[in-house]
C-alpha cells in the first residue's frame, strides 16, 4: 500500500488532492480558527511538508487562509451554505447566522425584454418590473440579485420595504398564496471589474451564477432572477437521489 | 414606464442586465451560431447601443462569444448541462452528445487521510482507493475528477475499464445494487495554474467545484469525490420545491 506522497504525482497534483480535503474541513468547521502545523498536516495526509506547504499555498490564493511565521495558519474565510433541497430566500437561509439587508439600486417598471417576457409567460414589449439589490449578510457583501417579477405582484411588491425582506416572503404575502418551486441554472463565472467592486471581491474572482425562475403553487412563473454570489462566501448545499420521486411541482408552460 | 436603458443606472449596470439575459439565451440555443446585429440587440433590450456593446464585450471576455468586424458576433463556447435533480455519471449525463472518455492520471491503493476516512466511514489510517480522472468530451476536457473509494469496492474497481466507464456504473455492476443518492456541496473557485493547464484553461477561470460524498442503497457511503469542472462548459441544472417531499433516502451515519 502506497500513500498520497508515494503515488508518484507531480507535487502540483498532490497539493491539490490535499488542499481539496482541506477546503472543506475548514469549511466544515473541522479546525477553530488555528490550522495544525506544517509537520501534523503532513503527518495526517501521509505527505512531504513541501506538498502541505503548496497545498496552504493555493488555499491562501482563495483567500480562504493566512499564515504568519510564528503564529501559523489561521482560517480568515468563514463560508455561508445557501440549499439546493428547498426554495428559500436568503434571509431564510441565513438565519441564525446575522441579519441580510439589502441595497436596492433599484426599483422600478421597465419594457420586459422579449427573452425576459418568454421566460415569464408575459406578452413581449409589455412591462416588468425590475429590482436590482446588493445584499448583504451584516457588513459582508454576499450576492447581487437582479430580479424580473410578474408587472402585477411586482408593482405591488414596489410598495414593500424591500430592504428587509425576501422577495420570496412579498411574493407569498402579496398573491396570498405559497409558492411552488423553481427551476435553477448555476454556473461559475469570473467577476467582471464593476460586480467585483460591488461584492467587494477581487476582479476575476470565481462567482456563482444562478439564474432561477420561480412559480407560483399553481405552476406560474412569476420571479425571474440573476444571481451573483461571491464563490468564497457561499457553498450550495444539497443531496440527490439516484432515482429521484417526482416533486409533484412542475413551472406551467 | 421606462425601459432598461431609462433606469438611469451607470452604463455597467445595465451592461451586467443584457449580459446575463443574453448568456442564457445563447445557452440555450436562442441563436443558431450567429448573434443578432448590435442595433436589433439594442432594440430588443431597450438599450443604448453603446451599452450593448458593453454588454457583448462582458461575454467575449468570458468565451462565450467571438466579435469581428463585418463578420459579426459569433457563439464560440458551448455549454453542456450536468443535472441537479438526479444522481448521475458524466457519461450518463452526456449522452447524446458524444463519447466521454476518461484519462487515468491515478489509480491505486492509498493510507486514507483522516478527514476522508471519516467521511466514508473508515478506520483512520486504513487504506482506501484513490482514483483521478482528466474527462474529456470528444478532445473537450471538461472536468478533473479526485475519486476516494471504499477499499473492498475501489480495489475490485482497479480491475476494470476506468477510461470508457463512470465509476457510478461500475460500483453498481461490482456490489450488484443500485447506489441511493448523493450529498452535494458545489462551489464556484478560481483555476489554479496546474489545473488550468490540465483543463486547457485559462489560470483564474472560474470552476464548479463539486465535492460529492455517494453511497449505496442502504445508506452506506462508498465514494467520495472532488470533481472540478470548467465553468465556461459546465451548468448545472435542477428544480426546487418550496416545501419538498423528503427524498426516503439518507446517508447512514
Amino acid at each position: 500500500m502506497s500513500d498520497v506522497a508515494r503515488l508518484r504525482q507531480p507535487r502540483s497534483d498532490r497539493a491539490r488532492q490535499v488542499s481539496d480535503v482541506l477546503r472543506r474541513q475548514i469549511h466544515g468547521g473541522a479546525y477553530e480558527s488555528t490550522l495544525p502545523s506544517e509537520q501534523d498536516l503532513a503527518h495526517e495526509f501521509g505527505a512531504s511538508r513541501n506538498t502541505v506547504r503548496a497545498a496552504l499555498s493555493l488555499l491562501k490564493g482563495e483567500g480562504l487562509i493566512d499564515r504568519a511565521p510564528k503564529v501559523g495558519t489561521h482560517v480568515v474565510g468563514r463560508k455561508y451554505e445557501h440549499g439546493l433541497d428547498a426554495l428559500l430566500g436568503l434571509k431564510e437561509t441565513l438565519r441564525g447566522y446575522g441579519e441580510v439587508r439589502n441595497e436596492v439600486r433599484a426599483a422600478s417598471v421597465i419594457t420586459a425584454p422579449p427573452a425576459v417576457a418568454h421566460r415569464l409567460q408575459l406578452d413581449p414589449g409589455g412591462p416588468v418590473v425590475y429590482v436590482e439589490r446588493l445584499r448583504y449578510l451584516g457588513d459582508l457583501p454576499l450576492s447581487l440579485d437582479q430580479t424580473y417579477l410578474e408587472p402585477e405582484i411586482g408593482t405591488e411588491l414596489l410598495e414593500h420595504d424591500l430592504e428587509c425582506n425576501d422577495v420570496f416572503a412579498l411574493i407569498e404575502e402579496i398573491c396570498d398564496r405559497p409558492l411552488g418551486g423553481a427551476d435553477l441554472a448555476l454556473e461559475a463565472l469570473a467577476a467582471d471589474a464593476h460586480s467585483a467592486a460591488l461584492l467587494q471581491t477581487s476582479e476575476h474572482a470565481a462567482l456563482l451564477l444562478l439564474e432561477r425562475l420561480t412559480a407560483l403553487d399553481d405552476g406560474r412563473p412569476v420571479d425571474l432572477e440573476y444571481i451573483r454570489m461571491r464563490g468564497d462566501r457561499i457553498t450550495m448545499r444539497g443531496s440527490l437521489a439516484r432515482r429521484p420521486e417526482p416533486t409533484g411541482w412542475e413551472i406551467t408552460t
